[in-house]
């Protein structure tokens, strides 16, 4: 990845806002993306194609892919929970659509409304209108196996059954799947052994990111796992931004700080600036003054020497 | 080690609480320690053998060590800074003595205001201390490499300077050498290469635990890193008592109940029961009701169905 090792994929636009309340203006939300961008951000999922009425925090996300397709260099993502939502996504013009598959069917009616064969079905459709488009215009297409690690409705889930559900979404269509603890249930070894068996059945090329969420503070420890076995994607929050990490519950998805230090601490590069990234979390800060940002490592500050050895 | 993969070195009562100044009654540290022992919890640290003067929290610890060894199974463990702190571990008949041997000469001059020449010369007298006791009274005697990862007065410590402390430390009598990231500075890279090169050193059964701080949000990645290399031992503070693990310049033990989770949850065994961990916890809020606690599973719950597959 042009002179990458790991790509932070940041995800608080889309997974952070959309559980908090307080209405961030379109213009702010621009100029968080902004400074995302220039502190060396290079994917961003700005917001979600779903209905104003299910999230009125991503109602704008339509103008935020047409503000962010004009920084050079960003990759525009976006998650659609259905073939509609991806029409707008490509009307729009996002670079990247992702679209949840929960391994969890429980998961899966309450989330989307729809069986596996169904979300299978949306899957087709899209990747058949991706595949109209002339090749400069289409969108990666991603397909998110939430609820990979374990779901609150169901417990445990079926390894298996996650690998069924890639292999599948890869025949339906998708250029590459991806593997999220929506839950915080997951462990390192878990983490290693079933990225390796989605690998044995897709192709490695097929999964390269994961998205982790912190609940039960394993977060940077699994990404470890996943980075160290070639896991080359991770999604973040800024801040943890949308939810206390500590609660049950609550989106509680990694900190991108904290998973930037880690990454750069250990001489990979991620192509980002701590210190842009410190102004893009006190841009957030100021716009949404009542809501609580985490984070560990730009409460502590960089280790003394950081980055000058 | 009977039955368990990780000994999980419970540090509360000695790292966690030396920097809460509401001095906890000598009873209820009993309890709590009692509590600790009662959930599998197999080796604590359980005070530190300084002047009162310095730390009056620790003025009980002799009272401690004669309450601990009551407890079967039990390893009990206390910090010494010099040869008198370890006449009178020897005299209350810990079971196991750590002294600290800061890679940082400045932080050393400042912790235990000694050099390394200086520090070297005691761990000398202590070993002749302890060898000369006959076997079954021997204590296990290790030093603790602190800021080994690096400093918050120095920056930067040299990995080369570890290596030199380690043979050093060794040769002057300690059975074990131990890895400390007194800062929060530690990365998972810098854990798996420094750990290799104490173990070409001195041999790889002359270092099998690490003491990790979570500053910076690193604790279990650090942790899982020095896990996979084999390293077998691992410092934690129950509910991260005596440091906000956010706060610069605090405490920020790994917190237990998490680090519990991340071994247990690999599949790995630690000997402690959640559930008894929990009561401990409860009762450690309930004696410390002014100090905050925390962890991220005992907030979020184990997963459901965690364990029963």
């Amino acid at each position: 990845m042009n002179g990458i090792d790991i790509l932070v994929s940041e995800v608080g636009p889309r997974d952070g806002l959309q559980s908090i309340s307080q209405i961030m203006p379109t213009a702010a939300k621009c100029e968080w993306i902004s400074l995302l961008a220039a502190a060396g951000v290079r994917e961003i999922e700005v917001g979600s194609f779903v209905p104003p009425s299910v999230l009125p925090q991503m109602a704008d996300t339509a103008e935020l892919v047409v503000h962010a397709r004009t920084i050079p260099g960003l990759e525009v993502a976006v998650l659609v929970p259905n073939l509609r939502g991806a029409e707008n996504a490509l009307a729009a013009g996002a670079h990247k659509i992702s679209i949840p598959l929960s391994v969890s069917e429980t998961h899966s009616l309450k989330n989307v409304r729809r069986t596996h064969e169904q979300m299978l079905d949306e899957i087709r459709a899209i990747a058949g209108r991706v595949s109209a488009l002339p090749e400069a215009q289409r969108p990666h297409f991603e397909v998110g196996l939430s609820t990979a690690f374990g779901c609150t409705l169901e417990g445990p889930v079926s390894e298996d059954l996650v690998v069924r559900l890639a292999a599948a979404a890869i025949e339906a269509g998708a250029a590459e799947v991806g593997l999220s603890d929506t839950t915080g249930y997951a462990n390192p070894a878990q983490v290693r052994r079933l990225v390796k068996k989605v690998w044995d059945a897709v192709g490695r090329e097929k999964l390269n990111g994961v998205h982790l969420h912190n609940t039960r503070g394993q977060g940077l420890a699994n990404a470890l796992a996943a980075m160290d076995i070639g896991i080359t994607t991770v999604d973040a929050s800024m801040g943890g931004v949308g939810g206390c990490p500590f609660a049950p519950g609550a989106s509680g998805n990694i900190v991108t700080e904290d998973l930037v230090f880690l990454v750069e601490a250990m001489g990979l590069r991620t192509g980002i600036d701590f210190d842009g990234l410190l102004r893009a979390r006190e841009y957030l800060c100021a716009a949404l003054p009542d809501v609580e940002i985490y984070g560990f490592t730009p409460e502590a500050g960089l280790p003394r020497g950081f980055g000058e050895q």
